[in-house]
């Protein structure tokens, strides 16, 4: 996706050979019609896959999420990191390990919100090594429903997380595929 | 805000005398175009403020915050309760205790993403005790910026948060105002 590709190359910042930075457009300022664009590019990419209910982890993949929800017409879930005390039902869980922050959660989902059959696109910002992305789809499959797609903003494709997906048969389409990182240094795939 | 109100009756649930469940269509599920509605009200009631960003705090505020600086054409910036070990400069923060949830945690807010003489609204899903909206409020103006509006999705008006943001000279709009909760009971006021 041009767009975001141009975006990357004048506001993102890479910290070094793994990190990059868009704060400026994704994680902290949001560049809301982008992401705009983003969700229509996404909704266009998945649109004959049948999809019944766009899913994200809160937070930096909501506002892409949401625009790709409503240009596709169904319902958001987000799922949560950590659930406030008033959630007492029988929720959907399981344990995530986030390499950027050094730490495992556990991601959660009411089965409420998901439905035997349901065909779930699942919306991110970034992919990595893959351990959040795989985490929505053990949940999804938990409740017998179909990952009918992944979607994902930004791609680090030196990092495990695109063949771990395929290799499970996971169709994913990534709008920018990143190759290289280092200091001042963003190459494309 | 009618369709807001009707929601809330179709599917709000009230747990206690304290505690409104709106999972279905506001906390986990999300009913993005009825968000999107919610985005337009806000920017029609402030339209006339000059408003240069639109501020929330993660996560359920991002949504209707995200559909707010849309239609008001300013960026929007997610405030953070819990940064990665990516983001190393130096942050404006305030600590801010949750009621649902029982404990404190940091607010944070790059100071890139706000200037000297910035209009910022807030906008947040929820208002109960105030302490989030404070601590947002605190934050815009450590930046030496002003806060110009805060918008409400549902406030809890038996407890104490509009009075406090009131007596501070915030103009407030909140599109649901409650005025009594309880088992299977929803009061407007």
């Amino acid at each position: 996706m041009e767009l975001l590709k141009n975006k990357i190359i004048a506001q993102g910042i890479a910290i070094n050979e793994k990190v990059l930075k868009v704060d400026s457009f994704l994680n902290h300022q949001v560049d809301v019609p982008l992401m705009q664009e983003v969700g229509l590019e996404f909704a266009k990419y998945f649109r004959d896959q049948g999809i019944t209910r766009v899913m994200t982890i809160e937070s930096s993949g909501i506002c892409p999420a949401a625009f790709t929800a409503l240009a596709l017409g169904v319902p958001l879930v987000i799922m949560k990191k950590q659930l406030s005390c008033i959630h007492c039902e029988e929720l959907l869980s399981t344990p995530v390990h986030s390499f950027t922050k050094n730490k495992d959660y556990t991601l959660t989902l009411s089965p409420n919100y998901i439905q035997y059959g349901d065909r779930v696109l699942i919306i991110d910002d970034f992919l990595a090594n893959g351990e959040a992305a795989l985490g929505a789809c053990r949940l999804v499959e938990a409740a017998k429903a179909t990952v009918s797609g992944i979607g994902i903003v930004i791609e680090k494709s030196f990092q495990p997380g695109r063949t771990l997906l395929q290799e499970k048969g996971y169709q994913l389409y990534s709008l920018a595929r990143i190759s290289k990182l280092g200091h001042g240094v963003i190459e494309f795939a």
